[in-house]
């Protein structure tokens, strides 16, 4: 294991107090594993509530401010967090105008995420749910069933936040977020599995030459294992499988290429290079582009595609001012 | 080599081709390897130029852009740029009131820019140099007369940006560089190697369990190999040797915790947790920090810290607005 890290048991917490630390913006509380934003709750404000297992940073708490999410809940790392945690988050950002909690499928996640809601409901809270599914990798996982949530999260976050920023009603963002789900696929490839802190040993072996082709974001199994390709061919295989389950010919899309946190950006570049060629030979626009590690999985190598299919209120919706960690960018 | 690329020899030409496709705010050209503001030349404004060797992504191209760099040179991986790619982007930013030239010392990048300063004044384009020499691990290096430049280029690239944006003229601007080089301090500890795609093996061996601290960013040796630390012991080493060279008791300071290219987000908050706990310690006063990937060195595991003692005036440049693909805030 060659990371960065004190004891395997505290990486979350002190991955926590380094995001208190670093970001003023935010009021993050390292014991239970919140992270607010400052000025909640906003008085009449939908607030949005996220979380999931840590491990993919920055998602979710690096997602955390004006135009994006009101709170995340970080579990331990590929763990979901408990009900406690997203009752207080939820609690904490409560403007009176209903919470929206963005869950990644996951069978803890969804469950636990459906207690704390219940909970919120007993609290006088409206929460509704959005589950986030757009990996077309595989149909049901170690983890999952159903698809399960990984690149797409990011987009859902920040469109359903923009809309909740002006104003709209529960209603509406709820199914604002839906439809950005379901207007989304991903697909991951890993040349490297990682290693789980605690665990010490990597998640799954992969042969010098191998890479597997439809991972999931904990080292899941993916579609199949086969020989390492080029930048080209992994680009190739992942909008291919994107391509069949959702056509993207004659579409305005939104593209992120995404680091799976061992991969430098220089690769991140190239991959690009590839999916915008691969995307304009198939009939696609890509009117917006993001590349970087967004959603992680620890140390892996490898990346992942997201797209959706934009229509013009999704894309002013995107253009919206965000002022997070991780996404930032002005009117 | 778990590498998302195609051919090694193009590497860079296809992250730059993705640089091109991903921001239609660079005018990019692949074959020559520059990458300028879309809106440049900028008339009466000083332009500044940086460049090197890739594979140090986002550094320097993606710091190209209002409030920053006018141009960037981008050479092959771990390899200078030439003087012809230097004059190239020199005459393409040119605005008539001169072009700064930021350098990171590595005698192949100064001969190369010198070089090109000397063709640039035959076109009657005055040119001056800033050398950034930041890293206090070794005093000479195996590409290096004198100290390695590393982390504090970007510290330099951003504040001396802001000023030129002001529209300062050249020697206040090459001065204020000066300044901000001469406040600044880096330490890098490595805890994997990196593989360079034409060479095909690691830069250097590492055992498990080892450490190299003070290493460069191309894999240079450092000051020694240890055994691995933990986190805290990681940024004790590295904020001891910069304390050590330049007292930061009783400053407020601009600090990086910066990723090497392979440790995930995670682990970056970790050791900035550190850091700020050992400067608050130590009597300095954290007043911006910044926490990611900005000068890396492939996917080396690993990070380094930068920190400039800084004054009202370098605080107040550096929270002037940028708008590159990797630094973007607005006022």
């Amino acid at each position: 294991m060659r990371k960065l890290i004190n004891a395997p048991a505290d990486v979350v917490s002190d991955a926590l107090r380094g995001l208190a630390a670093a970001h003023s913006s935010l009021r993050v509380d390292p014991g239970s594993g919140t992270v607010v934003r400052a000025d909640a709750p906003r008085r009449g404000k939908v607030a949005l509530v996220s979380g999931g297992g840590s491990g993919h940073e920055p998602l979710h708490a690096g997602f955390v401010g004006p135009g994006m999410l009101d709170a995340a809940c970080a579990g331990e790392v590929f763990t979901s967090p408990v009900p406690d945690q997203i009752i207080a988050a939820t609690m904490a950002v409560n403007g009176g105008a209903g919470v929206l909690h963005i869950v990644k499928n996951y069978t803890g996640d969804v469950l636990n995420f459906r207690m704390a809601a219940e909970l919120a409901e007993d609290e006088d809270i409206e929460v509704a749910t959005v589950v986030v599914d757009d990996d077309v990798a595989v149909q049901d996982s170690t983890y999952t069933a159903g698809r399960r949530g990984t690149g797409a999260t990011l987009f859902v976050e920040k469109i359903a936040g923009a809309l909740a920023e002006e104003g709209a009603a529960l209603a509406e963002v709820e199914a604002l977020a839906r439809e950005v789900n379901e207007r989304s696929r991903s697909f991951g490839v890993a040349l490297s599995p990682c290693t789980v802190p605690a665990a010490g040993t990597p998640t799954f072996e992969l042969a010098e030459g191998e890479m597997e082709l439809g991972i999931g974001i904990h080292g899941e199994p993916g579609r199949e294992r086969v020989k390492a390709g080029t930048a080209s061919e992994i680009v190739d295989a992942a909008l291919s499988a994107i391509h069949a389950d959702m056509p993207v010919d004659g579409a305005e899309l939104l593209v992120l290429v995404n680091g799976m946190g061992g991969t430098p950006l220089i690769e991140q570049y190239v991959a690009y290079a590839a999916a915008a060629e691969w995307l304009t030979a198939h009939g696609a626009t890509v009117v917006r582009p993001l590349v970087g590690g967004y959603v992680t999985s620890l140390e892996m190598a490898g990346c992942m595609i997201s797209v959706c299919r934009l229509t013009p209120r999704l894309t002013r919706l995107w253009d919206a001012p965000v002022e997070t960690p991780a996404l930032r960018w002005g009117r």
